[in-house]
């Protein structure tokens, strides 16, 4: 076992025998009510919360006043390292404190939430996961889209086009497993995305919708065709997921985006429904 | 008694006419309090809840004790027809309740969720979505399953098992997609599922996870090969996830299972890191 006093970094007022313990807390997809009650509780006994650039600022308001808090948000290469930030979750759990690791949208969906769990369990603390309500299926569902619909996508596929192009998809199997796609992370490589789609075979009228900031009061929904995706690109910065798929003519957009000369219309495929309820 | 002027809604009527609406709200995977917080704040002002049978008691518990509590859970051909279950939600609102429709996981990942809330606005009736944590997301994470992991599975595909073998899917793209598999609804399908996935070019010794009850104190892990599950099935009833792909090696079984013959070793794919975290 390892001792915190190694660190000779003990605060006067703490307790050396308590046992700490890190709290990996998906935060939501964006409004600070879409956290779980489980997840609440978790940041209500918090003695540290270590928060990303994401998080809703309002779900610190959820910690005890006393609680340290502590920005490690990456964006465009500024940040904290995942190898510090998994050393801090560590280092405040051997002091004996409760820290919360509050990440956006679920943990482990694109989050490197394994990275850290591992690194904590590495150093013989306990870590519990608390899932969180993903933007990957809650901006779609804030937006009317069913990611399944019968008869037109029996699956949906969740990747991040953070790494685009080089990422190891395998285009053409996504292109023809008929499968909605959800892209996360995608803002700025949505033009490359929709090419190499329509490149593998996804036909270029094919409905897209792009959604900025789910579940805020700022939350934006456009729509468009997958051609006009690969020529405009995404009509929103980041945060926003898109959809790309049939079942995402039934959006409800929010606005009208240049990108957009006509609405997508719902196509049935293989279905018995000769009409869907779109809009 | 709700105002309708608190929904933004024209108050133009007599002060006896009451706005009837519906929230759809995600129960989340199992175990009460991983509902969200906006969630259980619809249950909190409902008139009228309509569940399912997958949603957890304990829920029913957060509606106010006056509110109707109608179970409409279809389990093996029984239960209420999704067109009755529109018209419940219609009606009711008509009558000026707040309809809380309680549907396990989020209502939008095959739960038809998308088809009440068409109904509901082809009534003139406002309809808001909550979405909730997803099974297909949850049950993986609380088992120690990151569904993407760096040089392992960029992305993840989520299905049902539900209506195989006649679903539409493409199994041959979906086999060849590198992407992890996610099977909601595929505890009795597991083995035709695994038999079809190896006929189109998947792995037989492709690590398999089975959870069980993800999120509830009766959860259940456990890990197997892909050819096993063909042989064997799914060691579990409903409600069970599995997860199909080299990432379900990180999981953290709960128990051993006869279809297990040894622990699958997490592989590493095209990655620079020589060995993985498992365990």
């Amino acid at each position: 076992m390892t001792s915190p006093d190694r660190f000779g970094l003990d605060d006067a007022g703490s307790d050396n025998d308590r046992v700490g313990r890190v709290t990996l807390v998906g935060a939501g997809p964006g409004g600070a009510d879409l956290i779980t009650i489980r997840g609440a509780a978790a940041l209500a006994t918090a003695d540290v919360v270590v928060y990303d650039r994401l998080a809703d600022p309002e779900l610190l308001e959820l910690a005890p006043a006393g609680a340290e808090r502590i920005a490690v948000g990456k964006a465009k290469g500024e940040g904290v390292d995942q190898d510090d930030i998994n050393a801090l979750l560590v280092d405040m759990a051997l002091r004996g404190h409760h820290v919360v690791r509050l990440k956006g949208g679920d943990p482990f969906v694109f989050g490197r939430g394994s990275e850290e769990r591992a690194a904590v369990e590495a150093a013989g603390i306990r870590c519990e996961v608390v899932p969180g309500v993903s933007a990957s299926l809650a901006a779609p569902a804030l937006a009317g889209i069913p990611l399944t619909h019968r008869g037109m996508s029996a699956s949906f596929t969740v990747l991040s086009g953070h790494r685009i192009p080089d990422a190891d998809h395998e285009w053409g199997a996504l292109a023809r497993s008929g499968s909605t796609l959800v892209v996360m992370m995608g803002a700025t490589t949505a033009g490359q995305v929709a090419t190499r789609l329509m490149a593998e075979g996804r036909p270029a009228d094919e409905p897209v919708a792009a959604i900025h900031r789910a579940g805020t009061p700022e939350m934006d929904v456009a729509t468009m065709r997958l051609d006009h995706l690969a020529e405009y690109g995404c009509p929103f910065p980041a945060p926003t997921v898109l959809v790309i798929g049939n079942v995402a003519a039934f959006a409800h957009p929010t606005l009208p985006t240049a990108a957009m000369s006509e609405r997508p219309t719902a196509r049935s495929v293989g279905s018995s429904q000769a009409e869907l309820p779109v809009g």
